[in-house]
């Protein structure tokens, strides 16, 4: 039965939550096979992921190896393809907790790097799971900086191989996924030797296990590198290489190749690679943060209506905590910043897309475009968002830290997202490369892509808001976040070249502006994201229900990130400190309006219980009673603690000098 | 063999790191104690954390009792008493990882709410560890709100007992520590009802286990709550109670007492209880919150120096990452944090001994004070501490999300921290409630205790800061803040009393400021917190080098303050843009000087290699190898996993379709 604190929430929805859904979905036919494509895994019991809170890792492991084994039959049991409409699916119903992740990897890699022989000798191969593939660039020693990587691989042009050798410790790789325990070959990233002469990293195929008896090869020393905050389901692994041969047809040689006779040959555009990078930077924002932060919201939100805790009035009952102004000031922000990325990451994935068909007529004019938003938008995502995760985690109190709850396990996995796939800091940086060079451009008169074009047309100017409703205007505060992102850059740009003309090394110059930088690019991509999510709700003007939730989401989205960067807008006065209390009341009034819609609100994203995993987070709200249910299924309460015998007992029967 | 990237740090440093660690222990006598408790500690191999990372609950619990036992042992063979001075650094030296510490509250509870009678039966049993207590508090529906626990202790008159339920689901008591499995006895909080009359929540001793063979008591249903995100070792317990009858002496009865016929008496004075509260949060920012927040600081820091990654300058050798401004501008600020903390701390153990000396005079008018001072602080620092660590794991990239490199552990412990001992929203709320009413009273003429007259001389005013040096004068940071928490507690005043008069009821009024206070009663902590840092420097006179670095790492806390909450001191003008310019400035420049004595400042600390704990951290700075080395002893390396035969193998052996 349905905790009647939830179910009364349900009712005065101001929208249809199956509406919505539709919407986020992409179309109710979304919905429908997304709903068949869950509902196929999570009545397979081979897909339960019940006991993982109680699992070592070790039992994760396996669980996971099952799961990816499994899912292949499947696929094939269900008609699921890799091209099908049902496969990006596939991954949100298993929650990622599956193997072989980086077995795609592999296969992407050799897709994009190796040549046509190379692709047909092994992507079948790897489809088939006639071997297992990894992906080895990351060192003990060096992940942001690539070129950095200790790995060598040295012609030999009397065998016509390469040797490949970790010369010291650091140069060990260390993190790729499935390498540890699963993997028989991997994509071995390698300084080139030719003839004494380095040519850089460029990416080998090595077989590092047996396909008969999965026994190291020889010249491997392998493992995996131990316990972590999350993924403990992966085999992330080290991978140590003692003069490994490899033919010469194993270096990936789409691009470059090392010719019979040691001619090293450069082939075709590599920039294509940026592609790869920008590709993956936009696809993890979907799966591996937008999903635990919809589904954290989810679990906190319907928490704190079934959570009643002290009193709002004397004599009335306990208030739902969902009430405090407090309780809503930390949760619907974040919500609102749900809806806003899940927008963004549409708009991304729309510039990808038309990013691909340009480059498929060789047109590469818009990557570095895409590139300093994909750089960004993934900082600024994984960052925002697992901040958002830790305070839904800390607004449920004690019983958010307990496992059971769900909320630690999606906090550990979305602060991997921040470091993975290039760390922020440096992606920020990236982006405030491209700002910085867009507005040198746009200053002196030439063209600028026209996401940028508004860099140049900084004008010191006051917000002309009136009244605290005027904030409610997506042009007011859009303009706001436009008018701060321009300064940051400007200003930045500015203290640059004062840097540099008063005698500053261009590189220390840019080493003191990087805080500053960073934030510039920070401010860039929040502006884009307010702008994207106003555009966004304009054009639903035929769902006038679903418009009209969407535009407070937005207003409290824009002014959350106004009151808590207050400073950035009143620095040169644009916003006025009277101003600021008008956004102030408008962001504060906004909280109660929202609040009567949160439960719709976070039904609308459609996770099964399943799915979300979480004694606080299930539909029905019957939230204590799981807890506790779940609590007995603990490997602490299956038998009494051999510590009562050996410790507890001679200390209470006072004979601990038997001990 | 020392990392000659770290050895280069140490050789340079400023000041005497010995001279400055006696100056944080309170003297070289005190550093001489401490490091032989920690060396005692650590040279029994009974205490080792060597294998803490690769445990299971189960695991960790069992060697948490056997420590915890092992210490009483220990204790009396080292000649150390509860009394001594060794024993206020046997729980720093064991890094909190042992069992018991709830049996502490337990007698501490009924020493202080207990009568002279109960003190004389039960102390010394538990002190003997004739039985192992517990302090059963909080329930599955109730944590902050006291008032509104649902355990029930009905008073029956002809067997003079009291009879104990937990009627409900959400009565269930849930999180008390050493009771899932441990504990013999707890103090259990009940509504007192005698002849159908409720009189409020009072504590009960109990007995759940056998002190025979450990089984459950008639009546008592118990057990583990299961995992959470850290404190495994502890086995935070349920328990329900059905029937269960306690004779009228359990009862802990110095305030209050139901005699023989059901007359209820009350006593003395209640006001020692918040005292208690007092204590328990101003004693656990030392031990819970400090020592991990300046832990994760060594270990990121001196990471930070053996990283080395990318380029500085072309054609030079890669660079070390803490050479990067960004990396400085997250772990320096976390440093000056820890020692900004390190004195307030100090600041609050010397409030707290003043109160207890003038509380055995019975003199209490200094107690809601203490009490809005522990409630503010405790929730300030272990908010700004989580923070800081959650910094410094981020700072160290994938490393610091290994568990090999200490730091989540750091983390998900101090984030407990923000949850326990009253929550933190609630807690800065206590703090405001006591500023609102002062800001009243002064406002009134009325006299008010000294930390808070500054609240009634606000004044509309500019900072007078002329250039950036300007900046690094602690009395034009301390004004500033200074200025900022009285502008926030008087704006929010005056919206509260708006509200009133314009007819919202008293405790909605209140709720719509919630937010507004909360950031008021933070502000007005940080205040304190920069303005006793400052003073701690101009005290450190005869030191001048010490005093030299100190005073550095106080205007970078101060201006980190200002620089990452602009908006609160630009919002009425006190700092104008160009003077936040400044603050920029001089904070950039700060970052520059302070790095250099990054690591003597964190060598300082003096925590052993065991007690961090940590690959990444350890004081030879030998990360990779140390890395490599830890991962072997992992269980994941034990064996080859089952998932090969049972699911490997078939897949790559393409004998799927017979699994």
């Amino acid at each position: 039965s349905i905790n009647p604190d939830l179910a009364s929430e349900r009712q005065t929805a101001s929208f249809s939550v199956e509406k919505l859904t539709a919407l986020l979905d992409g179309g109710a036919e979304r919905t429908r096979i997304r709903r068949a494509v869950v509902e196929a895994i999570e009545c397979d019991p081979i897909f339960s992921r019940e006991n993982q809170y109680f699992q070592s890792q070790n039992e994760r492991y396996e669980a996971a190896v099952r799961k990816g084994v499994h899912l292949q039959k499947k696929m094939h049991e269900m008609g699921w393809t890799q091209d099908g409409p049902e496969f990006k699916y596939i991954y949100r119903a298993l929650s990622g907790d599956v193997a072989f992740l980086l077995h795609s990897i592999f296969i992407r890699s050799i897709s994009v790097l190796g040549s046509d022989k190379q692709i047909a000798k092994w992507v079948p191969l790897a489809t088939k799971y006639r071997l297992i593939g990894s992906y080895a660039q990351t060192e003990l020693g060096h992940g942001t900086y690539l070129q950095g990587l200790e790995t060598t691989a040295v012609f030999d042009i009397s065998t016509q191989e390469f040797i490949l050798n970790t010369p010291k410790i650091s140069a060990m790789k260390w993190w790729p996924g499935d390498m540890g325990r699963s993997a028989t070959h991997t994509v071995v990233f390698a300084q080139l030797y030719v003839q004494g002469k380095c040519y850089g990293v460029h990416p080998f195929i090595v077989q590092i296990r047996s396909l008969q008896d999965h026994s190291l090869c020889p010249g491997i020393t392998a493992g995996d590198i131990g316990p972590k905050m999350n993924f403990e389901h992966i085999d992330n692994g080290y991978l140590m290489l003692q003069n490994v041969r490899v033919p010469r047809e194993n270096m990936l040689n789409k691009f470059c190749e090392v010719q019979p006779d040691g001619t090293y040959v450069r082939q075709g555009s590599q920039k294509i690679n940026y592609f790869t990078m920008t590709t993956v930077r936009i696809s993890l924002i979907g799966d591996e943060v937008l999903i635990p932060l919809l589904k954290a919201c989810t679990i906190a939100i319907r928490y704190s209506v079934v959570r009643r805790q002290s009193k709002l009035k004397p004599g009335e009952e306990e208030a739902k905590i969902l009430d405090y102004q407090t309780q809503q000031e930390k949760l619907l922000p974040q919500l609102a910043t749900g809806y806003a990325f899940h927008f963004i990451n549409n708009y991304l994935q729309g510039l990808l897309e038309r990013g691909y068909t340009e480059i498929k007529s060789k047109n590469f004019d818009t990557l570095p475009e895409l590139h300093a938003f994909s750089s960004g938008f993934k900082a600024l995502v994984t960052q925002y968002s697992t901040s958002a995760v830790e305070i839904c985690l800390r607004a449920c109190g004690g019983h958010g830290y307990s496992l059971l709850s769900g909320l630690p396990s999606l906090y550990t996995k979305i602060l991997a997202s921040c470091i993975y796939e290039g760390e922020n800091t440096i992606l920020f940086l990236q982006t405030a490369r491209f700002l910085i060079k867009c507005f040198m451009a746009a200053s002196a008169g030439q063209p600028v892509p026209p996401s940028v074009t508004y860099l140049a047309a900084l004008k010191p100017g006051k917000c002309p808001a009136k009244n605290k409703l005027d904030f409610l205007s997506p042009d007011t505060y859009t303009a706001a976040y436009q008018h701060a992102a321009a300064r940051l850059v400007s200003s930045t740009a500015a203290k640059l070249q004062d840097l540099i003309q008063s005698g500053v090394k261009r590189h220390d110059a840019w080493n003191q502006c990087t805080v500053q930088l960073a934030q510039a690019a920070k401010a860039h991509c929040h502006y884009l994201t307010v702008k994207n999510f106003a555009e966004t709700v304009e054009k639903l003007e035929t769902q006038a229900g679903i418009q009209k939730i969407m535009k407070h989401l937005c207003d409290l989205f824009a002014l959350h990130g106004i009151f808590s960067n207050a400073g950035v807008f009143l620095h040169d006065g644009y916003i006025s400190g009277a101003q600021m209390d008008m956004v102030t009341a408008s962001y504060l009034n906004l909280l109660a309006v929202i609040r009567k819609d949160a439960v719709p609100l976070v039904d609308a994203f459609d996770f099964t219980d399943k799915s979300l995993n979480s004694a606080l987070g299930s539909y029905d709200g019957q939230v204590y009673q799981r807890l506790y249910e779940w609590a007995q299924k603990s490997p602490t309460n299956k038998q009494m603690s051999p510590a009562y015998e050996r410790y507890l007992k001679p200390l209470l029967h006072n004979k601990l000098s038997k001990l």
